[in-house]
């Protein structure tokens, strides 16, 4: 199951609105007969893929599945039943499928004599499905908030400059993380002080999710303030802008703009993402604003955080959170350390929501979290 | 010589005013005879040690030191009339003396005719060193600025209120560290706002090392504000009090206080570390206070960084860090990560200025630095 988790996450970024599957077959004999993983949407499914590789020596065989085998045709046929066709005798899952679309592949396996055990490695499992699981669990897109900022927390020195706090290698790492979210979300504040492309370009030879759809740009622009000349708005992608439903939006933004429900300070989050969730957006990567940042955290929207942090400290100038909600320490957010990693010179800090686990799921995230808390690996 | 280097690590915070020192002496056949380091200023010096153990193995033998023999009559005699009067053949030594006073003892060795290799494990036995060889080069204490905050670099809430940040595991950690520094200082701020006692009181249990004194307790009250009841005067340990030559010194604290130079913003932090150094104080702790952090950082005068950071976010309240004398992105103070280490749910981070090494000694920090970043070895 170990190895089927490790094929699932060579998926990640690639099969939204799909989750990652890892599949392993065994022949009868216990042998590796066939890996297969889910790569991109409407490509063809891990056990597919497992099976294909395997042939006949499926047949009496075992297959390890990372979630449940789906049992709807969508734009490929059920995996549970190409299972029995093959003539499978034991599935083994990690986790069940929540998507009330897709469930019952286990049920119609055992119906046919198929022995199916439920819940191996589970926690690992749904780490490396997250972004989807939030999705389907929680009913809006997985959020990811990343900054860059020294040691002290500063992201800009006094004078506003900040080219560039943090290595080329972290700038690069940060591409990845763009290049693996469907949407990349920024306030407008930074659009207008910064003018980002929020596109995301990996480096040269790194390697790239084969994507159906381009990372989706999103600004948060409540009084429709985006200028026509904003990068965001150059066509290299697709950008949609939150606007307030009571906003004067002019002509340029027509095309983009999104009207939500206005709320003290802005517009309303929750309605943005359920806007998101409605395009089919599994996973967001809040960029930019230490104000946009510290609304998502207020709203407890917020299921990862990655920081990169540089050997460096400034002592004053723009902090990496603007107020967040929490004015006495009773009400600071607590998370926890999942994954701390050299990247160049500087140090990523991945932090999870303390005892949240993945949205929705009930499963506090306890060993798994502490235990990985030097090993990189990061996906 | 790791060997060696290892037993020198154990005296840390116990020898000042003199370095720690480790002793590996090897028998002609190779086979280790004797161990010994330096544990206690006035106590016997690691050669002396490792050759009371080896006895009459030592003729013939190597001895592996990691800090040139002494040439001097102090409180004991010189290290290398030992090693000659036990017939050691070779010596090999790490960190050439660079104490005028105690200097010349590979001469002296040489003459004998005792064969000397200088500059094996050069930059590993200078790291242990690294406050007494700043000591005696810089003529000033090595410098340790600690600070616990959020990752984002807050140290309280917005209210004021900030216990605790970080994990008891973090606290124990501090007071460690506080009974390995010759002084503790923090700023009057600190002193008014928070009545801090200063003193290192490990968790039971810790080992502690022997010191010849107590830790002192350094206030800088430019204005001699101290008020007669704060906790730093309740006598547990000595207090010095740095204030300006033109301050009104009330008689509470006339026993404490030591006029420095005033200059924009304070009293002359060279001044104060001249002082301390003249009072033999090897290694001194910044604790308390962002103002005063930022003005030892803005002087250079910093020589290592210690970071506490819970896995916690806050969005506003007080700073680590106050102005460092940084206002644009080109002034930024670059340090590099030397070691990263869990601490209970927290992560220490302790960086060290970029390019520096060891103050003064010329020698620039590159390999064992990064190699080590993940790897716990504080001592």
């Amino acid at each position: 199951m170990r190895r089927a988790i490790a094929l699932a996450a060579r998926g990640l970024g690639g099969t939204s609105p799909n989750p990652v599957v890892g599949c392993v077959i065994l022949d009868p004999s216990g042998e590796v007969a066939g890996e297969g993983f889910h790569a991109y949407a409407g490509g063809p499914h891990a056990e597919v893929v497992a099976l294909r590789e395997a042939g006949e020596r499926a047949r009496g065989g075992t297959a390890y599945v990372t979630l449940e085998p789906c049992n709807h045709t969508g734009r490929t046929g059920p995996c549970s039943a190409a299972l029995l066709e093959a003539g499978v005798a034991r599935v083994v899952v990690a986790v069940s499928d929540p998507n009330p679309k897709a469930a019952g592949g286990a049920a119609v396996l055992r119906r046919h004599g198929v022995v199916v055990d439920e819940g191996v490695l589970t926690a690992e499992a749904e780490e490396v499905n997250a972004a989807w699981l939030t999705y389907v669990r929680a009913g809006r897109p997985h959020v990811t908030w990343k900054f860059a900022a020294t040691v002290d927390g500063r992201s800009a020195a006094e004078d506003g400059t900040s080219q560039w706090i943090t290595s080329p290698e972290a700038r690069a790492d940060v591409h990845r993380l763009r290049a693996g979210s469907d949407a990349v979300v920024a306030g407008i504040g930074t659009v207008l002080a910064d003018d980002p492309r929020l596109t995301a370009r990996p480096a040269a030879g790194v390697p790239v999710p084969a994507r159906a759809a381009p990372v989706l740009r999103v600004v948060v622009d409540s009084d429709a303030r985006t200028p026509a000349a904003a990068r965001v708005l150059d066509g290299e992608a697709p950008t949609l802008v939150g606007v307030a439903e009571d906003a004067a939006v002019p002509a340029h933004l027509s095309p983009h703009a999104v009207r939500l429900p206005r709320v003290p300070g802005g517009i309303d989050l929750h309605a943005l993402l359920a806007e998101l969730h409605g395009r089919q957006v599994v996973s967001v990567l809040i960029e930019g604003g230490p104000t946009l940042a510290g609304a998502f955290l207020r709203e407890g929207l917020v299921d990862r955080v990655v920081g990169y942090l540089a050997p460096a400290l400034l002592g004053a100038g723009a902090a990496a959170l603007g107020p967040a909600g929490a004015s006495t320490i009773t009400e600071i957010h607590r998370l926890e350390f999942a994954e701390v990693t050299p990247v160049g010179p500087d140090l990523r800090l991945v932090l999870r929501p303390k005892s949240s686990g993945i949205a929705s799921s009930g499963i506090a995230s306890s060993g798994p979290e502490s235990s990985s808390l030097q090993s990189p690996k990061e996906s």
